[in-house]
């Protein structure tokens, strides 16, 4: 290993984009030499992450009733077409499948941006009484976007994972309701089990996803003080049952169209706040329960003392984790220790188990902690103790470091000049403003402001005043750049 | 519900078109109305019996020493172009993405139709040295083939859901040793905890895979008497190595390029091998492993006996059971227990419990087995050791009767007159013959025998004889009609 590979990585707050370069390589999170724009490869330490993670949105979906289902890939044009602001939205940034083999294909094929317009028509066969619904679907995916923007490696890509969930109710309430529990399924997976913050958020008018009633959004801030949508979800009304056809009877007998909503869970995106605000100069931090490693074992010699002694040590102690079903790695490895601990460190490893003379004499182990970088001694008998405590002390840790730079970033300004004055001082990069909820307004802010956009309302605590902007009415939103 | 939908299903074996149709439709496990030739949906029925056969597929690829990756869905132009071999297979079958928005792509895109030259740019990258091998790497997907043939629903689409796995070694014995592990792989999941029985075959010279060296195969037996190749394993040398440039640096620091091999899992043709081979008149067989209703309770109410109390018990029934970590539902709508049996014989649940007030009062159960459909009375405190011990018993009848009826189906003939009276009598449908290994002779049987293809060679017991067609040497090689 040389030296090079060694040093430290740069301060993620003032060199954001170069320390996630560095971490995404060095840990081998991602690939991003694929050799076409806005495609990257997940390697196998970044897969596994990744399906740790999907499995915990996966089960929360589940518990809450969603099933699992799978369409295709490709969307016939017309469908497409069907919703008029939804092609809109979409139609600029769709990829086309226009041959198969020799042959010009009779329709030419979208890959699915997102897929109401491959379900609906499915749903429109499915349902035929309102006591058939709620229906709750989800489907695991990636999704295709020809993305004009510059690309950045699971932040805005071309091919992205999600997880999107399409449900059906009779009444507008349920519906509604809907994008409550999502607000709800995604803070229990993505505050309190990955320790991510988030600013829940109705978003503007202007601002909705094509051919929804209200978009609501997650967003999180990163390091370098841009936010990050990493998930949302809509009350599409009756705009898609009603375009699709999807009818059922109702208890008169009546045939009407049902509400719906729909979710995205941006799992590459939520795979990057996770490093970006989690990690430090030495790497990842990974929560517990997503971690691959989840402990790892490192023998240290000493001459003068038996090393199969400790090799036999270690694996008592492998043997007693793993049975307790923890992911646990015994390195062995002719690297030195602090080779050793520089891997795993990178790698977001949250606990590190020390082993030597001194551990095997006073049947201890040295645990370190990636967290606070602290070394603590447990005997033996207290360890499947200690791990199991200290699991959950390590995710608060994280969440409150997170939620704290998350508020201390946030700025409340009444006035034009005091967010122009707050703006150019730097430092905080969420600004809590009064918005009229007009384009022109938001419009100009962005251009004057070097891209701040209009984020949307908070969920609670809205409160009315002029715009900071222009004077007119307006309600509690937030200004921020984005990602 | 209607009578038409309670009638029992056709016969499979006179009539499996039929049967197959109605089952895919009735148990909601797949969709063919999507719209889009060769694409068909996902039910959530049927995703979550598939989701169950990943799960044990990619826990035995884990336990084997492979790791998840995953590549983009997009392979470009001059990456499918690099091996002459392979582009030569698949240039006809490919899917192009040809334009982004409006924009036409400055190189096309082809849909992955299987992996190879997507990945192995990247392993010409991660590998430097033999001491970094072996590295055996899978992924879960989607790929995409513009089939010609006439479609079937799982068995022949143009999208289908498979696991490729593509692993690179330092020497030759070692990938051909991969190519034995594969096979086992395929038989403890498929056989062991599926019940379906494989011919494990070497495919003939001119039937390999685009770019192999060799290629293996395993074919099992639908109800009308054709094989299905349900998954494939291929030495490729260093064909795909050499052209892409995987090189590493050996023990004398020489460059050489390692020897790879890749596996393909059918996973849709999977799911369907288990509907047709397993299926009955009443619907599905489902194996317990993947059984997403592993068992349902169903009440069967008299008058002059408490309904509430038969409902209190089968709570307690059901909570003792999801205790274990089954997959339980208790049916307590307002169908009648007839319908419900019809309901879940269809979907293949593996046990029924019913309870009526003498089960309450005798604190029993009444246990219907799906497999040979027969009822048992068992006493409450044996009911987890029942099922522990009895859902092997299910697993084992299910996979004797597909054993069984495979073997009957083997014939051996001698000579081109034996072979055409086999044929034309009928019954048996593979025949295993001595055959030449000429694409010739094979292409004439197949025309003069209704599509009677060359399997290929068992992988033991093989003996060497003259060709039945051609007379010349020859060794033993099945012949069948294939999907």
């Amino acid at each position: 290993m040389t030296e090079a590979v060694e040093a430290a990585l740069p301060d993620k707050y003032s060199n954001m984009s170069e320390w996630y370069s560095e971490i995404l390589e060095r840990a081998e999170i991602i690939d991003i030499r694929y050799g076409v724009k806005g495609f990257i490869v997940y390697r196998p330490f970044g897969m596994m992450i990744m399906k740790n993670i999907i499995k915990l949105y996966e089960e929360e979906l589940e518990k809450t009733g969603h099933k699992p289902f799978l369409f295709p890939v490709v969307i016939p044009e017309k469908n497409l077409r069907m919703e008029k602001e939804h092609i809109k939205g979409f139609e600029g940034e769709v990829f086309w499948v226009e041959k198969g083999g020799f042959t010009p294909l009779e329709e030419r094929l979208a890959l699915r941006p997102t897929s109401e317009t491959a379900i609906y028509p499915l749903y429109a066969l499915w349902f035929s009484s309102y006591k058939e619904l709620p229906f709750k679907g989800y489907q695991t995916c990636a999704v295709y976007r020809y993305e004009t923007k510059a690309t950045r490696p699971l932040l805005r890509g071309r091919e992205f994972l999600w997880i999107e969930t399409h449900n059906v109710y009779y009444t507008e309430e349920e519906a509604r309701q809907q994008t409550i529990e999502d607000a709800e399924i995604f803070y229990r997976v993505t505050t309190e089990k990955l320790g991510i913050p988030f600013l829940h958020i109705k978003r503007e008018e202007f601002d909705k996803f094509p051919g929804a009633v209200d978009t609501y959004a997650f967003d999180t801030l990163l390091p370098d003080g841009r936010v990050l949508q990493i998930g949302t979800t809509h009350y599409l009304g009756t705009n898609f049952t009603r375009v699709f056809n999807v009818v059922v009877h109702d208890e008169e007998g009546n045939l009407v169209n049902p509400h719906s909503t729909c979710y995205g869970i941006g799992l590459s995106r939520i795979l990057a706040a996770i490093l970006l605000v989690h990690g430090d100069e030495y790497g990842a931090i990974l929560p517990f329960e997503i971690a691959p490693i989840q402990i790892v074992i490192i023998p240290i010699y000493k001459t003068g003392f038996s090393n199969e002694e400790i090799d036999k040590y270690c694996i008592m102690v492998k043997e007693r984790l793993v049975k307790e079903g923890y992911r646990v790695v015994f390195d062995d490895s002719e690297k030195t220790p602090g080779e050793k601990y520089y891997y795993y460190d990178l790698r977001g490893v949250p606990f590190r188990i020390e082993v030597g003379p001194r551990e095997v004499q006073t049947n201890k182990v040295t645990i370190f902690r990636r967290d606070i970088r602290r070394r603590e001694a447990v005997a033996l008998e207290n360890l499947i103790k200690y791990i199991e405590d200290t699991k959950s002390k390590v995710l608060e840790t994280l969440r409150k470091r997170a939620e704290e730079r998350l508020n201390e970033n946030i700025i409340e300004v009444r006035s034009r000049d005091e967010l122009i004055e707050a703006y150019r001082r730097g430092g905080r990069r969420i600004f809590k403003i009064f918005f009229c909820g007009r384009k022109e307004c938001a419009d100009e802010i962005k251009s004057e402001l070097d891209g701040l956009e209009t984020r949307g309302m908070p969920l609670k605590d809205v409160e009315e005043g002029p715009c900071v902007w222009c004077g007119e009415p307006g309600h509690t939103c937030y200004l921020a750049k984005a990602y």
